[in-house]
């Protein structure tokens, strides 16, 4: 038995690696793998038209929204946002929450004048900046919702008139929120979606042609909607895996229903954390990330123990981010609540015998 | 019993969808399916210093040549290029010898003076131009070795000292050449290296750095091979297929070894159209390609009753590119020589049925 707590790539659900398997030797039938399909064939544009079908429904899309599935990573998003959303001169609005907020303000330079609205930078990134003010003449305001590395989570969606753009990548489709607010949404798909080697980016299309720079075809959002997300060869298995991974979601009742196994994970591991002093959460209570949870020991000695009896086990990804150290428990849709039993209880024994 | 003459994404080997197969379900006897593995695991580093490794040894690469795996297809190389390689005003040389290479030419000038040396627009690109002058001051000299919608291939590499970027997406590793002559390589893996989702850059480190325009860290080559290929979450799984086909040429006997298949099946399948006058191969015969060989017939019904003859015959992609009509057969380093063998037969009882 393995646990898979893994911070992305990471754990998918066991159904679609059963039939993924499957796919691999004989897609739907048809003698053929769907690795060697070609992506101009119904038969991969089922599986494309399926994905986004799945994705808007999931989201409750209004009308408005579009969904692409994008080569590049969540990264390539850090500078094509900027690069289509902001003039030169202009100002993109940022807030500097985590790593992934950090790197993304770095490529936004390039294109336009960014002001950070806040920063959490001073304690080492542990909470979500409150109570900034956006400037009502930038072109959009970009913020994380969940900080993979660092293990907090936005609840709140800003109030502003300005247009939201939103990092989603590790917390996407994990809880219900108002998606049409935002005006872009992106997220590697290699937590919640699907495989990695792909990202999904939802946006509104009004706000797309009020910059004047010119761009490459492929980092130009227009031409990949005028092509359905097929403005080259698309990355046909990722997507499959999406597919497969959105209609699992949809079977299990959608974002709601995984909401509360969600909870009741994030429930049990931190209450868990909070109850055994030899462990300690090093994000503020209000901001813990119900998809990955951070925390420390005094001792370092300790931690390597323990981090030794977690692999022992058949855990794998009870180990902090090379940059922050300390222990990362990764909770997405995909983990069963019952590894965070035993992973629970793993903690309960080992406080217990070191007590 | 199917045959696949996909265009791209193509058939792989057999072996390969059977061990990726395997690698969904339980990868190398972790317990884990290779999708839910974290690139930063030495369990994923073993996968990629594979890739790069096989991939080295099959092409012969001197210690000069550096391997990368990117995200964002062969697409995403025709504006990176010049945006790493040519300043504005320098003087960019491209030959216009299909769909692919106008692509390309069309990128390249967002950021240099691009210099067509030569094109076969005039005769609907069905022949590779030859004769031309490269411009001795140009910052590189770029083309295409295979074009996969139009037919043709170029067995010869330019002599030039000018540095030389090839797009050899649908031909690397099908013949023996020497790489090494040039400065880059890239190839979207989708026909002869892998799945779709990756492209392989091959790159001389020595052309980088003499730009002075500032750009993404994702589009700096300097930045990947700083990371080695490890910039932000790669395609895992694409290159997971990768280094699974690499290793399969590798054990074949190398290049040499599926050069001398590659040729018995172009050789059947081109002296079975010559043979047959209701066929009619549209590209001149010296630059014949050895992996996508295109033909017409002069009758658009018996076009399409060929193709329906196909199709219930189990044969998957005997049909033109959109932009070309007709039919197109892909010959790619995983296609079984039985399979021309099939079709080559099927043409002939064809072509004496209708005679």
């Amino acid at each position: 038995m393995v646990y898979n707590f893994n911070a992305g790539p990471s754990i998918l659900p066991k159904e679609v690696f059963e039939e993924v398997s499957r796919g691999i030797l004989d897609f739907n039938g048809t003698g053929l793998s769907i690795l060697e399909i070609g992506h101009r064939t119904p038969l991969f544009q089922g599986v494309l038209d399926e994905a986004i079908a799945t994705a808007k429904e999931l989201m409750k899309l209004d009308a408005d929204h579009e969904v692409l599935f994008l080569h590049g990573g969540a990264t390539t998003q850090f500078f094509q946002i900027p690069m289509n959303l902001v003039n030169e001169g202009q100002t993109a609005a940022y807030l500097d929450c985590g790593t992934w907020g950090k790197k993304a303000i770095k490529e936004a330079k390039l294109y336009g004048h960014v002001e950070v609205v806040a920063s959490s930078k001073d304690k080492n990134y542990t909470y979500i900046p409150k109570g900034y003010t956006i400037p009502r003449d930038a072109a959009y305001f970009h913020y994380t919702t969940n900080n993979t590395i660092e293990g907090t989570e936005m609840f709140a969606i800003p109030e502003t008139d300005v247009p939201l753009v939103a990092d989603m990548s590790s917390d996407i489709l994990s809880r219900v929120t108002d998606f049409n607010k935002h005006a872009l949404i992106y997220a590697g798909a290699q937590k919640n979606i699907g495989a990695a080697g792909v990202t999904m980016v939802v946006l509104r299309k009004d706000i797309l042609g009020k910059v004047n720079r010119a761009m490459p075809g492929m980092l130009d959002y227009r031409e990949h909607i005028a092509a359905g997300s097929m403005l080259n060869t698309p990355p046909v298995f990722a997507i499959y895996v999406c597919m497969l991974t959105l209609r699992w979601l949809k079977n299990l009742g959608g974002i709601p229903a995984i909401e509360a196994v969600n909870t009741k994970k994030a429930d049990l591991l931190y209450s868990t954390l909070d109850s055994l002093p030899i462990f300690r959460p090093t994000v503020v209570k209000e901001d813990r990330s119900k998809m990955n949870a951070v925390f420390v020991m005094d001792d370092p000695a300790l931690e390597k123990e323990f981090q030794d009896l977690c692999k022992a086990e058949g855990m794998y990804g009870v180990k902090g981010h090379r940059s922050v150290g300390g222990f990362r428990v990764s909770l997405y849709n995909a983990l069963p609540l019952s590894s965070v039993e035993v992973l629970t209880q793993l903690m309960t024994q080992f406080a217990h015998k070191k007590a």
